[in-house]
């Protein structure tokens, strides 16, 4: 293992499948046509991008093809459905979000209450569970949104979309649902039908197709405006010359993870939970931060009480591993995460926490290892730790 | 020459250079890391992003790297830019721009224009030059915003930027210019200081990168908003991962293109003059719809008189042959060209209108076929066509 990258960073972003790159490469230097050109040449690439939309469309059990729209990243997803419903009902001026959205989204929630959107932002439990009681209450006539999340990056969490529809769609039907299913993608089934959601939007690259690619599901009872205006591509609600490799690439990863959505299930979750016991078996001061079962199945979050997560990361870092004590997106930030915030994980342990998140790449092996080297580094920083006393009552009512 | 494809629509796209290819593969299996995250693993993709902003910079000659913006298009490059800026300026209300713009530029301002802002569209005279004096007049205290195209995508005439800048500047100097530089990026050289812009848009599909990345050249001085909002990539001015691939690949295009500019101004123009003369010269019925010299090197835009430029396209295809009668966005439309109705091209001609666009991987054996297949075409063509005392008549002053 010396020399080699451990990475169980993947709901930061995955490598891309050999099987990917492979379907990919024929659409840079051979089937180059533009797919609005008229000529033969350009048929094939047209023809790649209706196959890979045909695929996302079973990918999430859409109605019909039309639904899919392919957009550059889940940032773009995101943007597109949220600011695309709210201009078409812009007398209607709130709307309902989760306090443990990614920080990406929550910006632009941040950016629409600058505009003079009321937003309200609902809370979820210690176990990051979401506050449904709460989220009924919220609704009102007024409500043009709701825009929730399907899994957490951080923790996992998957939240009970069908649920949340039926408690929002039975206080305001007209009220639209849009879901960041970013970090659901790949992990669990995603099925917009049984969901019965309105939008909902993915990443490619976190499912082992490349950065820039990104797909939203929009149901065809409800109409947008496009973000990026100009050409008739993508029906007009998209312009831009169509990603032609990346959208195949897409296609091709999203047929990939649906195959492989079992062994996500059984043998990613056996290894997320092996490490997830293992870890906590042999540091006294490790704490899960969050344990339900209703989580995707290769993600773990476990706080370290006493010590600094980035300490931790960098530790990690000298054996090859990667991990993460929070988003991408806020890496570098000393904030602690506001996920973790909501769910009330104590002061102790919440700037030691990280993140670590399988991928059908991460091996036995690597798991192994990563259980070996927990603990001298954790007991390494423990001792450095300025909270002696603390560690000390900690050790006792824990051995 | 037989089964081979003739590309000659390079305005539309281009093939990606097996250099650029190269150059982006090691970022999608192996280096893989989201360049945010912060430990080693991500530090390479971090770095070829940073590379790749410098290897920008010199391609515009920006002053300074933070005035380099990735984007995903062209067309939101476009969207950035105009919107961006104009959210800055909510209570100036007044645009120009050109009535031979590439119709997604054209379609920001139909829109614009239906939230309320005044848009006046700048006439070309039949050479497709633009009215300097009609512009001049229009600037006036309430502009916001100039927006003109750098080279046109259907007769590569070329805009004199710096004229044009100096023209807006000296009746409003806070107005601020965007110039859609798609056409001309990888054919003339642009250099933004000398030019004088404050933005300026390309995308990478048209100099040999991939479909699905593009370039926003924002000024130090000009402050824009983010069209796509969430994280804090591209220093906050366009959420999203970065698409580390074509990053890499527009910054080898980039290079690549710089130094083939002279191979494009000396070679690839010889080609296309022999082209232009090769079919003005056999086809009586031929006519250049612009000869200005001050056009890109690689595009000819030829009209024939009295028949129609789709049926021309199809017996090309016949041949492997592929040309286009306007922009790919707008194919299949059976509108005639709104560039060549803006430079009055007489009806006769403006129906039977083909652009063709060279590129360093068109042959001289490539022309000398097209030159070749073209007479009889037409010859076939002009036959069938309704407009037989027409064409007697123009052969008599022609032969």
């Amino acid at each position: 293992m010396e020399n080699k990258i451990i990475y169980l960073d993947n709901n930061a972003t995955t490598r891309v499948d050999d099987k990917v790159l492979e379907a990919m490469l024929p659409y840079f230097c051979e089937q180059y046509g533009n797919p609005s050109s008229m000529y033969t040449f350009a048929q094939n690439p047209a023809h790649a991008i209706k196959e890979a939309r045909g695929k996302l469309k079973d990918f999430f059990n859409a109605n019909n093809e039309k639904e899919i729209l392919f957009t550059s990243c889940g940032s773009e997803s995101a943007n597109t459905a949220i600011k695309g419903v709210l201009n078409m009902n812009k007398n209607k001026r709130h709307i309902i979000t989760t306090k443990v959205e990614h920080p990406c989204v929550l910006n632009v929630y941040k950016s629409l209450e600058k505009q003079g959107y009321k937003v309200d932002y609902i809370n979820v439990n210690s176990n990051g569970e979401l506050d449904l009681e709460q989220l009924k209450e919220a609704v009102n006539d007024d409500t043009a949104l709701v825009s929730v999340m399907y899994a957490n990056n951080e923790t996992g969490v998957i939240f009970p979309i069908e649920k949340i529809v039926d408690i929002v769609k039975s206080k305001n039907s007209e009220t639209k649902i849009y879901v960041d299913a970013v970090q659901a993608a790949g992990k669990i089934n995603i099925d917009v039908q049984e969901l019965g959601v309105d939008m909902l939007g993915v990443s490619g690259h976190k499912f082992h197709a490349p950065k820039g690619v990104g797909v939203l599901y929009v149901n065809s009872k409800t109409v947008i405006t496009p973000l990026i205006i100009g050409g008739h591509q993508e029906r007009g609600l998209r312009a831009g010359t169509e990603n032609v490799p990346y959208i195949v690439g897409i296609g091709k990863a999203a047929e990939l993870a649906a195959d492989n959505l079992k062994y996500e299930a059984t043998e990613i979750k056996r290894l997320r939970d092996k490490l997830e016991a293992g870890i906590l078996k042999r540091v006294f001061n490790a704490r899960l931060n969050t344990g339900v079962s209703n989580r995707v199945p290769n993600t773990t979050n476990i706080g370290f009480e006493y010590i600094e997560g980035e300490l931790i990361l960098l530790h990690l870092g000298d054996y090859g591993i990667c991990a993460s004590s929070g988003s991408a997106c806020t890496s570098g930030s000393l904030e602690p995460s506001h996920v973790l915030r909501a769910m009330n994980v104590p002061f102790t342990s919440i700037h030691g926490s990280i993140r670590m998140s399988l991928s059908k790449y991460t091996t036995e092996d690597e798991i192994d290892y990563v259980i070996e080297k927990f603990p001298p580094i954790i007991d390494k920083l423990t001792r450095i730790s300025p909270y002696q006393d603390e560690l000390d009552a900690l050790k006792k009512i824990k051995v």
